[in-house]
């Protein structure tokens, strides 16, 4: 949170105007319009300096002019803050800055915070971005299709609150491809699967609840189970998926509530579970009375073989939520996911929505609807499969060259993820800064395991291929110096 | 939640199948299938029967094979639901229907929730609906704009925690018409106002904290708040707007850490608070060091003359947080809206909707950009007060003639509602249901103040005057009647 962001805004060396001076007119004018409220933390001098790109000394100046003005301070510790009492806050205001650390949502993980901003840094290679490069986007058929909605009557107004009819009817003919059979009523229009993951935290666990999941997880990288008060139980993973074994145990011991499972081309380890797997986890937990929240963001992604049935298509009981996305295929720019469910779940889920946000873009929901109805997704699935299969290959071909000697990883059959295990534990918070100074964005293994120091998330979807081979050999260099 | 959505599926009496055996047959697939868990409540007989388009006998027959196949029971209590132990689920699976009652969210308020569906029957005149009527939404506009798009390259990424720099960009300029000096990292997109009061409730107020607001209230027919333990405390009106004089007691007596007001064309009273209300309002609340929550949704709608200046121009310390929206002025589909306040306040709504939905839809805000940055907006709005202003004026008339004798109201200066005082208190939820069967959707004053017996809230922005001719009409008859 005490990053400044300078909007981009830099000193112009071309004006009259002395660096310095520009420097302190820009952050009294942030300071006097509160926009740098009372008590703000400002960044490290030496971030700030790099962010403004001018010398230490130049910045030193320009916060010595605004001290001398009353507007900034020392802070007890270290650092500087936006003075508490100034001429431009000179009564005793509170402010808004004081509930920054308040209210019940965690913040995100101080790495995924860096990474989201970093994300639109250029020039760093990301070596673990979970999406599909821009020059796989379908952005020419979109267009299309755009055009094809420039002559036609648009929706701006409101949805009902299972979002779009045509684009729910769609999901439903398309799911029933893969052996899901659901009415549009049982299906949930959503901004995302996380959309998702965040109304059932929300909306279906009580307070205190335990969740049981695989270990590492991409649940661990996000919040929306633990900012309500649920608990996160791991277990663990072998190559065939969730381990059951263990199953059994943990509900009698944590009464969890609920199992969340990514069964097909996992995230962070890009593992399929098998189809045996799978019977044996519908059955164990049908013996429990254990729901299932089954994340398919991947589904769609398989490479070599289609994948064994998902487990809401093995589902008699109403006992598996389903979540569907067409941001690992086709675009996260649109936000349009799905859940699908029991009816009634799905009308709960449906009304926090409406009380979240009252439904998703008509015009996202819209496009995504022609977008399935007029096989679009199909044929651009297979030709994504041929890319990303080109992909993968290529990047196994580079570890074995430069990682032969420091890590071991598996061979994915589909979705974006190598799950990269060093032969030696490195402290992967360090590492993750070094990557940085030499231009690299990595996803360490502690995102989605907080105890891991051994793995990192690679992906092949989203960096080119010469990216890839310029950031898997300076990876190895690296890892190799520590 | 006990109501069956059958999809809008009847049976079909062309059909050589009886009807209740068509009405069997669906509700079986629905029960093997899971889509009706275990233990779903099934609507009341009459309900069904009128949803499904047959007889109550039809019905009854069918509910009886339903009964002897073991597939719903009777419930203590009376109602049916699906049997907890049947062919379909004959072990002891626990199921997400267990769940529908827990979570933390609340739900919406009944009439809400069947507000939310009712707007989507066809027939009913809504008589209290908050948005434009279709026909007034700039759909040729929209479609132009959508051919212009679809010949550029399009965002089809995930976008920046903030939300879309070129969107941002034109907020920003758009705001400094209206005093509001904001750089874009100022600024947060919101997929509607409503996302800005659910993240500000989760990310910014600890739970137990009091947070004060004019009653009646928009606030007090949604959750954001309660659901995360705040506590609402309501205070007066004037036909200025919010009252002041109370609010230094209530801060003291309460704590409370925040206040939430509509300045400009309340929801639902349609008050405007006057200038000099506002620098009372902002004088006593900069003694009290309290943070003021402005919801500008309404603002751009004045229909005489321009509003008074926000709240948020006159703040100089970071103390307003301001909200605005396009859903009341352009598309409530598209979801755009946004909130402006301190950085670190925005940098933490930003971490917290990332963790949300990962960002709005990134072709609504490109759609947004070009709309505000081609000077659309300007235009539009100028259209859209005239045809608004119309629209007072005849439903002004309408009132006189037919409620002249039962009530009183204000004669709004923008936004799209008039407060219709009801000269003797009624039950409102028996007046919402009786509206109903004569075709009239109402918002009951009672949705924005619990204690309400006696207010109703009107809008000439959604009927047609035709409509609201009509529905004036068989309202003054209802409430004579009462
Ligand atoms: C397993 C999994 N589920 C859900 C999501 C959320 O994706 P979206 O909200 O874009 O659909 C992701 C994205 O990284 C994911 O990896
Ligand atoms: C006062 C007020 N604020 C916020 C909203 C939310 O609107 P949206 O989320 O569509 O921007 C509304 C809509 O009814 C409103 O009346």
């Amino acid at each position: 949170m005490q990053e400044l962001v300078t909007d981009g805004w830099k000193p112009d060396s071309s004006l009259a105007l002395p660096l310095h001076i520009q420097i302190s007119n820009y952050i009294q004018a942030k300071i006097r319009s509160g926009a740098w409220p009372a008590g703000m933390r400002l960044a490290a001098q030496r971030d700030l300096a790099r962010q403004l790109g001018v010398n230490r000394s130049t910045l030193v100046s320009a916060l010595g002019q605004l001290t001398a003005l009353g507007l900034i301070e020392g802070r007890r510790g270290g650092g500087t803050r936006v003075a508490l009492s100034n001429d431009a806050h000179s009564n005793r205001a509170g402010n808004w800055n004081d509930y920054v650390e308040e209210g019940i949502h965690y913040p995100n993980l101080p790495t995924i915070q860096a990474i989201n901003r970093l994300e639109f840094t250029k020039g760093l290679i990301r070596l673990g971005t979970g999406e599909l490069s821009p020059e796989l986007l379908p952005n020419e058929t979109m267009k299309s299709i755009l055009a094809d909605l420039s002559r036609q009557s648009l929706p701006l107004s409101y949805e009902e609150p299972l979002g779009s009819l045509q684009l729910r009817t769609a999901i439903s003919k398309e799911l029933s491809n893969i052996g899901i059979h659901a009415a549009p009523s049982s299906i949930l229009i959503l901004s995302g699967a996380l959309q998702g993951l965040q109304l059932i935290g929300q909306g279906l666990l009580p307070r205190g609840s335990t969740l049981l999941l695989e270990k590492p997880s991409y649940l661990y990288s996000i919040h929306s189970f633990q900012s309500v008060g649920v608990k996160l139980y791991g277990l663990p993973m072998d190559s065939e998926g969730l381990m059951t074994q263990g199953i059994e145990a943990e509900v009698h011991r944590t009464k969890a509530s609920l199992l969340y499972t990514i069964p097909t081309y996992h995230n962070p380890t890009g593992i399929l579970m098998t189809e045996e797997r799978r019977h044996l986890l519908m059955n164990t937990t049908r013996a429990l009375g254990l729901p299932i929240l089954e994340d398919g963001a991947y589904q769609d992604l398989w490479l070599d073989n289609p994948p064994p049935p998902s487990l809401k298509a093995m589902d008699r009981e109403g006992r598996v939520l389903h979540l569907g996305t067409l941001s690992k295929t086709v675009s996260p720019g649109l936000r349009i996911g799905w859940a699908v469910g029991p009816e009634p779940v799905i009308r709960r889920l449906a009304d926090i929505k409406m009380q979240s946000d009252y439904g998703s873009s008509s015009l996202s929901q819209l496009l995504a609807a022609k977008w399935l109805e007029e096989g679009y997704h199909a044929r651009h699935c297979e030709v994504l499969r041929m890319e990303l299969r080109r992909r993968r290959d290529a990047v196994l071909d580079m570890l074995s060259t430069h990682f032969g000697h420091l890590a071991s990883w598996n061979r994915p059959t589909g979705g974006f993820y190598i799950w990269l295990s060093l032969n030696k534990p490195l402290p992967l918070t360090k590492l993750f800064k070094a990557a940085l100074e030499v231009g690299l964005l990595l996803n360490t293994g502690d995102l989605y395991n907080r105890s891991d120091a051994r793995h990192l998330r690679l992906s092949y979807a989203y960096a080119s291929l010469t990216e890839l081979e310029i950031g898997i050999k300076r990876l190895a260099e690296l890892v190799s110096s520590f």
